[in-house]
C-alpha cells in the first residue's frame, strides 16, 4: 500500500474519480471514505491511508468531480448538489457502485468528514446496503428523514457538543429520527469540542472548526472498534 | 494473576474489603472499579479481570462491608449510604486511598457499573485525583454539581439512551453541569439500549434493565482506548 489508484466512475453525465487505497492482502471490507466540502484532502487521505493499513480496502469518494478553490466556492457547489436529497443521493451511490466494482465482495461500510458525514448518514437514510457507516461531525438534519425499518447499517455518529453547525436541538432531534427508523445508532458527544476536529490543517476563512487530538484518536479508535465488531 | 488478593480498609467504623487484581509486571496504573448497588457481582469481577489483563492494577471497591440479600435490601442499603453526598464521598476515597496503598504510583483511575459509575462521577465532581473515570450505565444526577474547575478527571460516561432511570432531561443537565465545571467529558450514548447493558445476568426482579452485547463490547473498548490516551 503506497500511493492511490484512481478510480474513475460516473454519476450521469458528471465524470468523478475516486482515489483507492488497497490494503496488503485479502481485504477485510470496502470502506467508502466521503471527504469534507473541500473534497479530498491531505487529512482525509490520511484516514483513507489508515483504514488501509487496517486491512480495509478504502476509496475516497469524489462529491464534484472538481477540486473547488476555496470554501466559497465549495460552499456553492455543495448547496447546489445538496438541494435535492434524491439527485445528491445519486452522487453518494455512484461511489459506492464503484467501490463495489473496484474491490468486490457484499460488505461495505462509508465513513464521512464534515459534509461527508451528512453523507454517510444520508446513504443510511436511503437504506444502502452499508453494514456500517461512521460520521465525523457530519451535519445531523436532513430534507428527508429515514422511514421506518429504512435504515440498514449500524451507525455511528461522533461529534463535538460545541460544533455551531449541529446544535443540541439537532441532535435530539437525530436520536429521535433514528428511533422512529429503527436504526440502531451509537452516538459520542465530545463537550466542548468544535466542528472539524479531525482536522489539525483546517483550511482558512473558516470560524466554525477546530482540532482536538484526542477526539481525533478516541472517534478513530471507536471507527475501528465497530469495525471489527461488524467485520470480526 | 489468578484469584484476587482482600483489601482490608476502614471508612470510620466500617470494615471493609477490596478485591485486588494485579496484572503481571509493573503496573500502567491503579484503577479502582466501583461495583453496582449489589456491591461486588461475577460481571464485575470479570471487568476488574480484564482491567488486569491489560497491564492495570485492579481494585473491586465495597461500599458496604457486607453482601446485600437482594436488591431490595442493596436499595435500603444505598439510599442510606447516598443520603449524604459528604458520607458518601467518604465512603468512596476511603477506597481510592486503599488503593493507593495496595499499588502504590502516582496515577490513579475509576470506573464504575450502575451505581458505581455514579460513584465515580461522584468523585470526579468532588476533585478526586484521578486521571480518568468511566461510568457505565450510571446515574448522572447529584445532590452536589461540581463547581467551576472542581472537576480533574477525564470523564467517560456510556449510557443507554432507552435506560429508564436516566431520562434525556438528565443526560442534557449533565452536560450542562460539566460544562458549567470546565471538564473535559466524553457522552457516549447508545440507541434503544436500557439500564445495566454491561451485565449479561442481572438480579432477578429489576424490569429496567437488559444487557446488550454491542453496548458492552464497545464501551469496554472505550474506556480502554481513554486509558491508553492518559496512560500511555
Amino acid at each position: 500500500m503506497t500511493g492511490f489508484e484512481p478510480i474513475p466512475y460516473r454519476d450521469g453525465e458528471r465524470a468523478l474519480t475516486g482515489q483507492l487505497f488497497r490494503p496488503d492482502g485479502v481485504p477485510r471490507a470496502a470502506v467508502a471514505v466521503f471527504p469534507t466540502i473541500m473534497n479530498p484532502t491531505p487529512t482525509v487521505e490520511s484516514k483513507a491511508r489508515a483504514l488501509a493499513e487496517a486491512g480495509y480496502c478504502a476509496m475516497i469518494c469524489d462529491f464534484y468531480g472538481a477540486t473547488p478553490r476555496d470554501l466559497a466556492e465549495a460552499n456553492e457547489w455543495a448547496d447546489t448538489l445538496r438541494a435535492d436529497p434524491r439527485v445528491y443521493r445519486t452522487r453518494l451511490r455512484a461511489a459506492l457502485a464503484a467501490l463495489g466494482k473496484a474491490s468486490p465482495g457484499p460488505q461495505q461500510a462509508a465513513i464521512g468528514f464534515c459534509m461527508g458525514g451528512q453523507a454517510v448518514l444520508e446513504l443510511a437514510r436511503d437504506g444502502a446496503e452499508l453494514a456500517a457507516v461512521a460520521s465525523f461531525h457530519g451535519l445531523l438534519d436532513t430534507a428527508a428523514p429515514a422511514g421506518p425499518d429504512a435504515v440498514k447499517a449500524r451507525i455511528l455518529v461522533c461529534h463535538g457538543d460545541a460544533d455551531p453547525l449541529v446544535p443540541r436541538e439537532q441532535v435530539l432531534a437525530f436520536w429521535d429520527e433514528m428511533d422512529r427508523a429503527g436504526a440502531d445508532w451509537h452516538f459520542h458527544s465530545y463537550g466542548g469540542v468544535r466542528h472539524g476536529f479531525t482536522n489539525p490543517d483546517p483550511p482558512p476563512g473558516n470560524p466554525v472548526v477546530g482540532y482536538d487530538a484526542s477526539a481525533d484518536r478516541q472517534s478513530w479508535a471507536a471507527a475501528l472498534a465497530l469495525f471489527d465488531e461488524v467485520f470480526g
